[in-house]
């Protein structure tokens, strides 16, 4: 199956200049996300992570299917002030300011093994600042995976310590 | 399994006063995870709906996985300004001021049969206004489905008119 039919592009969104990746018609076509659930997890079904680290909020739409196809856990990674009980923080550098992603303390131990699923690796600045708040919890990522991968602006370049899956790649 | 073991009570957040329910601990546990889904789903089994609606963000932690399981779409409902094609928005009182939500004009087609779907059913404010906009694109709302229902707010006042499904009933 074609994935890459199901995303849509969007000119100017959110500004202009930019083509945004439009991923709710997969989402809307009941073969296309079970598909593209299948391919995200294919590379972790012989030895699944303990859990899955979730980026908001569309990496939450494929990390809980994906963590139940895997048999493990799913850990929200929230902008600041949404997690409820005690978080880590890392700030990251955007293109204009600085952002910042928060993980609960608790929500993993020393040596757990993670994977970092979102929707779309771009730059790789998000997924990069997840697995900083991964590793300073003291758990291992064992890898990022995507959606959607858009080459031309080489994200891989901030991932390359642990391997990066994606299911989509846009030259 | 007793489901409700895996929330945690996180007295006030978000703000003084308020108790959240703090659905994370379940989701990091892979057993009481796929038990979520599977007792989410249960009511629609036998006649899938077409979509599930899912509402932002931590609705979209069940739905996607829900849907998986039920062989059918996903519908992101998200505040102004998240969704890049043609959206229908509707408004809805809050205790103080107002607030809004946005759903894709194309996602839905006359006579789709659909479920509103959400971590919480606290008054029911966000998901009658979910309901709004499902109707107002022509489709159909055949339930909503809840991982955790506050009993004591009463939020089914605002949602009779169709048959609410809730995993975690909290008196």
């Amino acid at each position: 199956m074609d994935l890459e039919r199901f995303i849509r592009d969007i000119p100017d969104f959110p500004k202009p200049g930019i083509m945004f990746k439009d991923i709710t018609p997969l989402l809307r076509h009941p073969d296309a996300l079970h598909e593209a659930i299948d391919q995200l997890v294919a590379p972790y079904r012989d030895a699944p992570p303990d859990a899955l680290v979730a980026v908001e909020a569309r990496g939450f739409l494929f990390a809980a299917a994906a963590a139940v196809q895997l048999g493990c856990g799913v850990v929200p990674v929230r902008k600041p002030g949404k997690l409820p009980a005690e978080t880590h923080q890392v700030t990251y550098e955007l293109e204009y300011g600085s952002d910042a992603l928060e993980i609960h303390r608790d929500a993993l131990q020393a040596g757990d093994r993670v994977v970092v699923m979102d929707d779309l690796l771009a730059t790789g600045g998000t997924t990069a600042a997840a697995v900083r708040l991964v590793r300073e919890l003291g758990a291992e990522v064992v890898g990022s995976a995507f959606l959607i991968e858009l080459v031309f602006l080489n994200g891989r370049a901030q991932l390359d310590d642990h391997p990066v899956h994606s299911v989509i790649r846009i030259e």
